[in-house]
């Protein structure tokens, strides 16, 4: 058998703290009993958890930490008060001292950026950090990045998304050449988009091995499934999972209102419960629970906040599996023979350049 | 009687042409017996089909063009061969000539852009003109503004949307002030959203008297209807609309499939079929057609290309609406006060510099 996979868990972030990382962590072991947990927290809240969960108790170390990160700390504030000490740091710090392969935290998204950077850094060649999801989508499930690590983003850090999340892709999918596209509008010669034209172009040239790229892809085609990863910077990103994820909400709540209102509606919803119950399964946002920070120098999973153990577990999963099917060594391997933005218009020059020696 | 409201339509325009904008007129025309219409396009194909229709054919002028602007011309191709000469540019100009008081076209939506702001040109003060759509709710339909003419804003820019944005809100809600939010992504600290945390500065501080500043909203905030004017720069407001537009014909699709696969289901759908033909008239995408495009001399309004009949009376719906009550004047008014960035800052800084002086 080989060996554990090493789990980091901040045991103290999200809403609910140790109620649903621990549960939730009981969960990811019964589908996975090679994972080793390093529990990051107030050691005797977990101990008292742990004390009916004599499997979970088995398979983890407890850590004691003092400070706690709240969701509302801003991450220069979080920063101050809980580098070292804090069990979002030290779940983190766990994987930069390669005593675990991946750090899962429910605490607040910019807080944990924060420290992953700070105590991680970047990946040689990697500016900037990202944030990958996964969109359910008509075919299945799509990676979508970045859904708000940064904003705004030269034509380089596009491609490079694009290597980090075809090497996600490959792992979640397992399928060899990933497809991607670049997030644009469908207005033509519109002004400002030029990161994302150049881009395009560099992929395009550049026949990349790990992934094969698609071309431009529109808001609503995310939703289609038309690409196994989609690239945007982390602006539109986030501002479009929220929208989507609110119109699904939107969609449900009023469907559900609708059917309230009458009584013949509510004998039809029975009947029909079979269909609604897989559109709320297809829709559940805690099985695609679990934003995978790329970019880092370690393997850092962010679960939703508000999660319940079930969620919690599905982000687990998630880290599991980047560790298993070796995330960093793609991204490297890919990061390798990365398109280079600028090299094909440059190569185009040239060859022009020959044609027009005088013969 | 008010006098008419005088609306030339591109009948060229949109994927269907005449077979759609004239039956559209027509629906248009039992809902505002005032409406004067102006037709411009291929003058046989339209008088063959008012023929049926007397009652347009009495509210219109016929003026024929012989070039068609085409769904995938360029806005650069579509001035070199259609300027003056297009149904689209003259539907545009009726209204720069003061014989329109509103265009509306269901072509290319880049082109129409083009056309409208070469041929109208910018309002006083506005640097960049904005498209404006009506977003469905859970309360109701919110102004979403910018869906796409521009990439990227300054504060300015954002706060003369804002500006622009509640004018179309007071007209299209009939309510004196109404809420303005900034679109935002929750993670705090993070570098690159200047431009909006300057404009919320100065729409806080302003209190303008045609909106109510709300704050920050994110994008799972606008379906919800948290407020009546969301803002954003064209990127991120494209690909919301687009996601959100996507992720509900997703969730409908999904459910037809689901509810198809079992005979039960089918009954169960039958009977409640009440609710869901609330949840498709709610999200019925043609009851909110009809881009505003803000910022130009003159009222244009963009239907969408695919739509049908009922679609492009919607079209014509806002325009008349815009027209009778008096867009242009109103976000003159508005912009008269409006709210300046930096002002804010400036303002704090001479007071902290006189409590300073020594006394």
């Amino acid at each position: 058998m080989s060996s554990p996979v090493r789990i980091s868990l901040d045991v103290m972030g999200g809403d609910h703290g140790p109620d649903v990382v621990l549960p939730g962590a009981e969960i990811a072991l019964t589908r996975h009993p090679d994972i080793a947990f390093l529990l990051y927290g107030d050691s005797a809240r977990i101990n008292a958890l742990l004390k009916d969960r004599p499997r979970l108790a088995a398979a983890s170390t407890v850590i004691h930490t003092d400070v706690v990160v709240r969701m509302d700390d801003k991450p220069s504030q979080a920063l101050r008060k809980g580098r070292r000490v804090s069990s979002m740091w030290r779940a983190i710090d766990a994987v930069r001292m390669k005593e675990a392969d991946c750090a899962v935290s429910a605490g607040n998204t910019g807080a944990l950026m924060a420290m992953a950077k700070v105590n991680l850094r970047m990946m040689s060649g990697i500016n900037r950090p990202a944030i990958a999801c996964l969109w359910p989508t008509m075919r299945g499930e799509s990676v979508v990045l970045d859904v708000g690590a940064s904003i705004g983003a030269t034509a380089q850090h596009l491609v490079d998304m694009a290597v980090m999340g075809a090497a996600m892709a490959r792992i979640v999918f397992d399928i060899e050449r990933p497809t991607v596209g670049l997030l644009n509008i469908g207005v033509e010669e519109i002004k400002g988009v030029e990161e994302v034209k150049d881009a395009a172009a560099a992929l395009r040239s550049a026949d990349h091995p790990g992934l094969a790229y698609y071309g431009f892809v529109e808001g609503d085609d995310i939703g289609q499934g038309v690409v196994d990863v989609v690239v945007t910077e982390g602006f539109s990103g986030n501002i479009a999972l929220k929208a989507a994820e609110g119109t699904a909400k939107q969609v449900a709540d009023f469907l559900r209102g609708a059917i309230n209102r009458s009584f013949v509606a509510k004998i039809g919803y029975l009947l029909a419960r079979g269909a609604f119950r897989a559109l709320r399964d297809k829709l559940d946002p805690r099985k695609s629970n679990g934003g995978v920070f790329l970019g880092l120098n370690g393997v850092v999973i962010k679960s939703h906040g508000g999660t319940d153990a079930e969620g919690f577990a599905s982000a687990v999963d998630i880290g599991y599996d980047m560790v298993r099917y070796q995330l960093l060594s793609r991204i490297e391997a890919g990061m390798n023979d990365r398109p280079q933005v600028g090299r094909a218009a440059v190569a185009d020059v040239s060859v022009s350049d020959e044609l027009q020696v005088p013969s």
